[in-house]
């Protein structure tokens, strides 16, 4: 039995609140379970300088955790003077995944911050926040649409991601922070629609796993992963 | 009329909700209107290297906003590297505020820091932070209480903040943004629940304030704390 | 009897030396007694990026102590890489007091910066500063109506500042360092020659205080100023 | 044809070269083709704090770019004043993959580093960072176990790593640059001598791939890690 | 003729005030012409880490430059976060000259900082800082000897410091700024009271100089630094 | 006898490796010994801001040394997150040393910076840093001339560096660590094709030293630095 009682193929209760704050484009507040993460997203009429006069848009994410989200309070990164580096590496992640889903060109020269701010942390922080980051970019994209400033919509796919790994030996689904600090495997699976893989990210945490074991993994993601979109949908159409 | 429709004696809504995340000593969401912050208090078996051995504790806080309270997105201080002067000023208000409550003799060799996170951002939110911080403070010295850590109670005062201003001539209650950015005179006032003054923070953003606006300044804010002091008890009380 | 056997109300030896040093547009050399603090001011044909093409000045404030300045060294903030909370709450206020002086308008678009270093400190270092910077700033402006860069004046107040506090239970005016650390209350005031309020700072440092109380503090601390004014006047007038 | 006109599961001229520098415990020049990297190891008879008194060892790595590495100049990390999130991501992955390597109960209280410098850098550092770091500490702890500091050996996997891609719609081993840069999907490998998994990162970069690619893309991995490691064993041994 | 109207073997106006401060243990206004140092000297009970335990002290010095202390404003270090190059270099240079005086087993464990602050600038401010600070070196170990901490005095050298450059082709002696700027090197030199070498440091900034033009320069540099120190010596005699 | 073997006249085994890297437009490994520091160029069509439409160009270095290099590991200044003091002192004075060498409004407004790494140090990494910096600036401005972007040679000296000290009382050549760190005096000379001084840093580390010592070191160091120059002859002829 793990730790949460949960059957290994069981995802956390799953919810998704759309506009949680009320000046941000878009804004959700994702919960999986007992980790809550509120995903903003900002428009900016320009782009970084890079892509000055390339004719594309940007879709970037920020990632941060309030110092009480956790059992013991972490310092907080603003006072250090610098973001950790697992911060960055989150953030990266978020990054890439949400801008997989997005025709550049289609979007024009303007740039979508995601903000994924943890308020309470309890394992999977990360997927939670690509999961619902990517609801604020849609309802960011949808004000555009609505506005008439895009008229074709630049987001091509729907992005999910859900972590499994193996805890005591078996293939579990959306790990808390209970099973994730003693799974001897922890992999983070980012898919779209079609069940393809936008990001994969797995890691041996107490020893190697075999091609067998990864592949246990895999489809036991996608099954979360579908669920996870389908709470996406349910949300969108107003349920 | 003010730009929020009230009275010029007249409080926004006010809510505190306790609990609103599980893992902190004390941890409080507390409303004034459209300004959110989410106050956490922390229990820590130290203190800071300068009271080493000096058999008295601490209290400290720590604001932050998240980029996206405002209504345009502020650049998240953990990425710019440090925090802004503005968060540094408000920060040591609400340490000096709370700590002004607690007898630090009897808190003992330990230090209790009040995280302040602006979720939503409305005006007010040091008032605010101050107010709920109170409340989180309050709660995680229960604990101590409670667990038998201390026997005598250490918070030796009721602190509540608010602001009052001057806008198109008349003095006002608990500025909105709205209000507060076109307000000739901007006063923050904490207060204990003897109506004695902790802070008292003046700026004459206009244009000098007299002291005959001081004085009425002063009698509307004692008045609006006195309310906000009630909420606290009203939500201790279980209401 | 105070610390300093100075009168309740008797400031301190108040002197101002203008041209302490050759290169900047004002430099002045304030005394509270022991505290010395050099004021200069420097004009720049440039505003900040927030003010371009808006038709208007700026003017800012710097602070700083020299690492011996103190009774015991302070770590030189250059060498920490950043500058205290503490610090960058006295600049805020030193340029919001001056700024208020200051027609921005009229000033046309151009910045002037008041850099007020510490060579020597005991207790009011921000009052001295925020007195000896108006002189600076006049100075300065001075320069501007003397070259015929400006034809009016934009500088439409004379400011000044001065410390008071309650030390054994009576009202004080301009606390010395020994009086300071010991005070139940430190308030500073920065007022008008009209004898209005431009900024009020007041901390309950060890109890907090009365209405009564207050009202004491604010009489002195106007006397206060006055004297300082008159300094001020004095040393414009040659004296 | 591939740009560098290898087959699809050839890899680079892969060379090892051992004591390239003299004063660290290891040092091993490694090069995937044109990118070269250094690698050393060093051993500290401390550990940091968080295991201070835990009976257990640390392993980790840093990882740093030359300037001119590069086709173009690429600003100096000390200059800039931090390292990068590619930087510290990568390091963050060497650190973890060769840690997996190791029983740190049986390396004692000690730390290794392995410091991974690109002197030239054309694709894959990371990968050859990590084949050659596992070179580098197989050294140092060689030195331990030479000078009877440990007599049982703590290293119990053999590591190395390899990028592949889907580049043209064909997986390919073993990217360069110029491959890289044009590549659909781009997925590092760490594998130990058994062909399990210690870190799989896969990145869809123009497009999501399938089950299916990934499928083909593991084989190839592997197939290229085994070729990796009979190199690494071959200078070993003094080939 | 020089640009300051003096002989090539005419130093500027130097005059050292004693006590200019009031709390450091030494404290010495040095003016070489219009370049005015701060320098004062700290006892610290304690030495740095790499020293704990070794029986013997440490001298150091930290330099700064008030931002108005030169023609144009130059940025606050503590504003920029760091200090610059060239800050640091001098710094370095402080120290090392004036640690060189000094028989550190003698000094005990003890540290003195050496505080030189730029007033105002007009060339040649570290020979005037070496100069200046040898003083407050001087007072702060008599200090220690007044009151028994030390009984054999540990300060065994004279230290002084001059520049010397050429100008328009001649060898000329502590050079102020309009000379400084325009010479074709600047060497700039710390001797001890039997004229021997401490610190020599030439560039050539517009052409490189001879052995000839070196020899000339050293001659000359060695009768001014004679001169300073027997100004240093007056200071001390109460001349 | 010296640490090293070698006759108090006796150079280091001096070699410079052209091309060691490929990307730079000059790419020089020089070893002074067991001193190995790569040297590469970097051609950027823009000038630092200070420089913008003034007609010439510049010449600036940046110097770092591998965490490994030395006996026992240096922190990575890139982690630290600034460059040490040591580290701005020595990539000045290369910076220094080396634009002197060049007309700089011949060069046009174009920037070469010189990335000097240190991957092995046993003293005196500064003067080969200089000496091989000297090449592979020449091997920049090659390419100039060889593409046809210039016409005139801006190269106008020959530059070298060495490391000359009083070691046991007698002056020696080319310290190595060992010697180094014993010397009474250590004198670093920059010198051009015609024995002219370009730079010359010297710092009495143990004792003061005379102007006849002076004499002897200079001479020593002349001889040389003839040496290197004529390596540095050798290796552009092909040798």
């Amino acid at each position: 039995m793990r730790p949460s009682q949960r059957r290994p193929d069981e995802l956390r209760l799953i919810r998704f609140t759309l506009g949680f704050t009320r000046y941000a484009e878009g804004s959700v507040l994702v919960e999986f379970g007992d980790t809550h993460v509120l995903c903003t997203s900002s428009l900016d009429p320009n782009v970084p300088p890079f892509l000055k006069g390339k004719g594309q848009g940007w879709v970037t994410a920020e990632y941060g955790m309030l110092p009480r989200a956790t059992a013991e309070r972490t310092p907080r990164e603003a006072t250090r003077g610098k973001q950790s580096g697992r911060t960055q590496e989150i953030q990266r992640l978020i990054g890439r995944s949400l801008r997989a889903a997005v025709d550049l060109k289609a979007l024009g020269e303007r740039t979508i911050t995601l903000d994924c701010d943890v308020l309470q942390a309890d394992g999977g922080t990360r997927t939670a926040a690509i999961s619902g980051g990517w609801l604020a970019l849609r309802l960011a994209i949808n004000r555009l649409l609505d506005s008439g400033a895009l008229t074709v919509d630049p987001l091509r796919a729907q992005v999910a991601a859900v972590s499994v790994g193996i805890w005591e030996g078996i293939p579990v689904l959306d790990l808390d922070y209970a099973e994730d600090s003693t799974a001897a495997t922890d992999l983070n699976l980012v898919m779209d629609e079609q069940g393809r893989f936008i990001e994969i990210q797995g890691t041996a945490e107490a020893q190697p796993f075999s091609r067998n074991e990864l592949d246990a993994l895999l489809s036991l993601g996608e099954s979360g992963i579908r669920a996870i979109q389908a709470a996406q949908c349910a949300v969108l159409n107003g349920g």
